[in-house]
Order: structure tokens, then C-alpha cells, then sequence
């Protein structure tokens, strides 16, 4: 018992060094394979999670979020802050890390960067919702917004449906430069496109990932043609849009958890009541994804704390024998739990 | 610029060893003295904060709760879980670990063990609420419940309200052993009492920290005489209080943040509009305290998020230049804070 408590005293703890050496370690396709694969797993089994919008603390500036979730046997957290005027700065805007938990008794089983573990996790449920979603024939994509973003998602949707060409367009011609080098070795082929309206002629699936902190309509009504999927990723807090809402009307809607995305998606441009299907009922078969050839499909992704809780349970997992994690001293073991002080007294 | 962003990037992490470490060299009296200043500095700017309830995930068995605050330059939040079955299985009731952040850059600059840094803030917050509260004459105090907790309590209320004697009592013998010879040398005069009403006697502070969760009466109103001061410490979540409700009546009652003490404090006993005084209002003197010599004060401690603040704040004030922290590679930093995957990649 004694060596329980103090194996449990020490919570493994995955580096952001350590989290890349992971993903090369098991490959980047097969690692964002597996994270769909988590993913649509926990979606499956939705009602059986603890759901709570995130917590978040405001400032003029940016805000600072946490996002807790449990199934009863793990729980989860993420801290995430948002900083748009950041990358003006050199910093992230987005940073992250998370826990997971044993319920049974409240003792954190991980800690692990969250930042590199996001984006990839991000990418992996645009790749979830466009195999749910988009037609199968469907194999050409168009990355409009190529930030930090935009290369997780092509090689996402590579690995998990087969997306063998990218049309890639952002309003900054280096981040297009950017992206195109950072994937020349991905076995895609890249397509530059000088607008919107180029990026998306023949693309059967859509991925607007931008940034802008304003309400946006990176792609409007006319440029959008029947039958495409759209993954609209980049708006994802409150005044934040990408789409022109009579893009929205034209789509059939899905979500991850509607109070959320409501607040968050490109679906607070709509009425409160706007139909929206839930993703997990798609995954599950209680509701129909695609109708016919010709709708479109939105997938208005804000990112929810599952598929965090997903990404951890899934490192976690990955983690046991490797030398991918150092253990932290986190938690106090006193040999008796009641003697709190006494271990204290004799560290003196 | 980049410089401050690789700085940035790495995050401080006191582990439990080196909590302990710090203590010693700082001195237990100092630093508890110190917390109790740095709580009282913060209570005094309350309105400065922003208060929610803290953010619970319960199961069967146990809870798993996110307590965060701002002060709007710096951001703080405590991980903590409260299950009463570890103890049986040799593992700690309550672990913590909290994290302090800056609001500017939403970038963490703190990770700290907490479940030793909560039991010397609860302590310290009892003797800033005593020092406020109890007649100034005070110098013995009755201990009722001698758990993980009790030698805390006794040495936060020397350094910082000069208490010389100790009643102790517990329902459990061998628990009051063990406080009396942790507290052997701390140059308190210590007195092993066979009943709660023996351990009261002559005891200008009564303060009770027992653990059980179910409504208990641990002092009931004939024993209790005018003039003392309580501090009710084990009653912190619904369902577990220590006092008979006559004396709730009888007494003052002071708390910490209403909202979370009518839920989780002894006054869940009593009506939702029970009078209460808030501590903070009692320091920065708009509320009086503590009326007459022979008023009875009770501060109804169920433990706020503020404090935990006030404890990492302290707790990276005093880490700088010291050797009880390592630094943590916890958050990405790309060059280009755009190119994520570009770091991935050159990581391969």
C-alpha cells in the first residue's frame, strides 16, 4: 500500500520536447491517426462524459480558460490561454497543458504540454468530422488561412481520409510559403492560389483555419458550390466568425456540444435556435450526417474538452515503457496520511 | 524578444521536496507569518478579484474541483481533491497543485505542489481571521480534531497571534500523540485533554478541524462560553459541519465568500439569509468585528480560491534565485510563433 501511495506521488509529465519526440517516435500520420481513432471512440460514448462549457477569465487583452471533463473513471483538464496581440510579441497565442485523473481517487495520473498536443488533437477532429461528413469521393482540399494551424490539418485529413492534394491560400503570401515548405516532404501535392475563389475551385472539402479576432467573412455565399464540406476552425470565441451567415443557411450544421459552439462557432452569427445536429449522434447513427451528394455539410468546429480528454488518454496510454516522461514530485506521501506536519518536520 | 519567449516558455515547478526545503529555509514561523501577511494584503483588496464558486466534477466517492482568481494582472488556479476513502487506503484526503499565470501573456509563470502550501495557507488564514477576530487577551487555544491539519493550525496561531497553550483533543488518542510530539519542540506549552469540554476549558480560541463527512456535533452549545473565538475548519463541503446549529446562532458569524460558504461552511445548517459578516470587510475595517468581550466570533473557514493566490503568489516571490525550483519546458515556443509545425518538424 505504501508502495502504491508512492508510485501514485509521482505524476508522469510529457515535455513539449518529449511530447515531439512521442509523435516522431510512433509517426505523425499514425499519431494523428490514433488521435481521430480516440476521438470518434469518446464521441460514441458522449453521454456517458461530465459536459460544462469552459470556465474562462476575461482581460482587455485575451483570456485564460479552463476545460474540465470526466467519464466517471478519468478525469481531465485542460489550461489554455488565448492572446491574439501575443504573436506581435513572439509568443503563442494559444498555449496549453492538461491533467488527467484517476476519479476513484483524485490523484492527477498526467501532466503533459497541451500546446503541440492542441494542434494536433484540432487537426485530428476536423479529420473525424470531414469522414463523418464529407462525400467520399472527395480527396482535393482547400486550406484557406496557412498559420499554425494549417499544416496539422492537411496532414490529418492525409492520414485519416486519404486527402491526397491541397489548395492553400492565405491573405499573408509567406505563411502560404511557410506551410507549402513545411509539407514539400508530406507526399501531398500543394497547390498556391492567389484567392479564396481559386483556392477552392474543384475542392471538395474546405478548411478555413484564420486567426482575425473580428467578425470575418473569409469565404461569402456565391464562391461556395453545392455538394462540399466545410471545416470553419478558426472561429471559435465570441466575435470571431469566418463565414457569411447565408453560408451557414445554406448548410446543414453540425457541432460538438451546441451551448458552446452557440457562444463560440460560426453559429453566433444565427438565431439561438439555428438546427444544429450534434456530431456524436452522426458518429453513433442516432442522426444522419450527409443527406445527398449535393448539401453542404459545415462542421462548426469551437474544440470541446473531450477531445482533450481525448488527446491525454490517448498519451497516456502511449507513454507506459518509453522514456518520453519524467516523473514530477507533485503530490505529498507522507507514510501516514495523517502526518502531514511530520513529514514536513523531518525534511528539516 | 525571443529571449523573453524561450524564458517564458520554461515554467518554475517547486515539487513537494523542495516546498519543504523552502519552509526550512525560510523558517515554518516566518513563513507562516508571511502567508498570513500576504492572505491579509490580498483580502484587503478584495473587490480587485475575480470570485466564482470553485468548479467541481464529484463521483461515489470522492471530488475533483478547479478553484481559479484573477486580480487582473496575475491569474491563479488550484487543483484539489477531496476523498475521504484515501486515507483507508493509505493515500492522502486531499492532494493539490496550483498554477499561477500572467493575465498579459496568458503564459503560466508558476507551477507548485499545494497539498503542503493549502495546509499552511488554511492555517495561516485561521490565524489572520483569529488575529482580527478573538479578544486580544487570547493566548490559550482548544484544538478539536488532531489530524493532518492540527499542528498547522497550532503553529500558524504562535507566529502569528502568539498563542502559548494548546488543548488538545481528538476522538482518536493516537492522533493527539502524534500532534503533541510533532509539536514537541515547537515551544508551546501542550495539554492532552480527555473530552471536548475538558479541551475547551479556559480556552480563549477554540478551533476544530475534524475530518468526518457527515453532520457532526463536535461541540454543542452548553459547553461553549461567552467570549471565545472558533474557528470551524473541518466543515468545508455539503453534508460535514462540526457545530451544533444553537451555536451558530449564538455566535458572529464571519466568512470568507458567502456564496460558497452557504453551500459548503457550518451555516449550510441555517436559513440562505443567515446574517454573515465578510472577512475581508472586517481588515479593511468596513465591518466591524468582533463587538464586545463577550460576543462569540466564529469564522466559518471553508478555504477560498484567494488564498491559494496569495500563496502562490508568495511562493514565487520567495523561489527567485534559489535553488527549490526546476524549470519546466511545460509551453512551445516555435521561433516563429506562427510556425508550430515547423518546430515539430526540425524536432523529427
Amino acid at each position: 500500500m505504501t508502495l502504491k501511495a508512492s508510485e501514485l506521488a509521482m505524476v508522469p509529465f510529457v515535455s513539449v520536447d518529449n511530447m515531439m519526440r512521442l509523435v516522431h517516435h510512433i509517426g505523425l500520420e499514425q499519431f494523428m491517426a490514433d488521435l481521430a481513432d480516440a476521438i470518434e471512440a469518446d464521441f460514441a460514448r458522449w453521454p456517458a462524459f461530465d459536459k460544462t462549457p469552459r470556465i474562462g477569465s476575461h482581460s482587455d487583452v485575451g483570456v485564460i480558460e479552463l476545460m474540465p471533463t470526466s467519464d466517471g473513471a478519468l478525469y481531465g483538464f485542460k489550461y489554455v490561454n488565448g492572446h491574439p496581440k501575443n504573436m506581435k510579441e513572439g509568443l503563442q497565442t494559444v498555449t496549453a497543458f492538461g491533467v488527467l485523473s484517476e476519479v476513484s481517487t483524485g490523484y492527477p495520473i498526467l501532466l503533459s504540454e497541451m500546446t503541440m498536443l492542441t494542434a494536433l488533437r484540432t487537426a485530428a477532429m476536423s479529420a473525424v468530422a470531414t469522414k463523418h461528413l464529407a462525400n467520399t469521393d472527395a480527396k482535393t482540399m482547400a486550406m484557406i488561412g496557412n498559420g499554425a494551424q494549417s499544416e496539422f490539418q492537411c496532414i490529418a485529413q492525409k492520414a485519416v481520409n486519404g486527402i491526397d492534394t491541397i489548395r492553400l491560400y492565405d491573405i499573408d503570401p509567406a505563411a502560404t510559403d511557410k506551410c507549402m515548405g513545411n509539407l514539400a516532404a508530406a507526399g501531398l501535392t500543394l497547390i498556391p492560389c492567389q484567392s479564396p475563389e481559386d483556392a477552392i475551385e474543384g475542392a471538395g472539402i474546405i478548411t478555413t483555419a484564420t486567426a482575425d479576432k473580428n467578425m470575418q467573412t473569409i469565404l461569402t455565399d456565391n464562391m461556395v458550390g453545392n455538394g462540399v464540406h466545410i471545416n470553419a476552425i478558426g472561429g471559435d470565441c465570441p466575435g470571431k466568425t469566418e463565414l457569411h451567415r447565408d453560408i451557414v443557411t445554406r448548410s446543414s450544421v453540425f457541432v460538438e456540444y451546441p451551448p458552446q459552439t452557440r457562444i463560440e462557432g460560426e453559429i453566433q452569427q444565427m438565431p439561438p435556435d439555428h438546427p444544429v445536429i450534434e456530431l456524436w449522434q452522426v458518429i453513433t447513427g442516432q442522426a444522419t450526417g450527409r443527406q445527398s451528394a449535393s448539401e453542404i455539410t459545415l462542421f462548426d468546429g469551437v474544440g470541446f474538452a473531450i477531445e482533450d480528454f481525448s488527446a491525454l488518454r490517448y498519451v497516456h496510454g502511449r507513454i507506459k515503457d518509453t522514456p518520453f516522461y519524467v516523473d514530477l514530485d507533485m503530490i505529498a506521501d507522507p507514510s501516514d496520511p495523517r502526518d502531514l506536519f511530520g513529514m514536513l518536520k523531518r525534511a528539516g
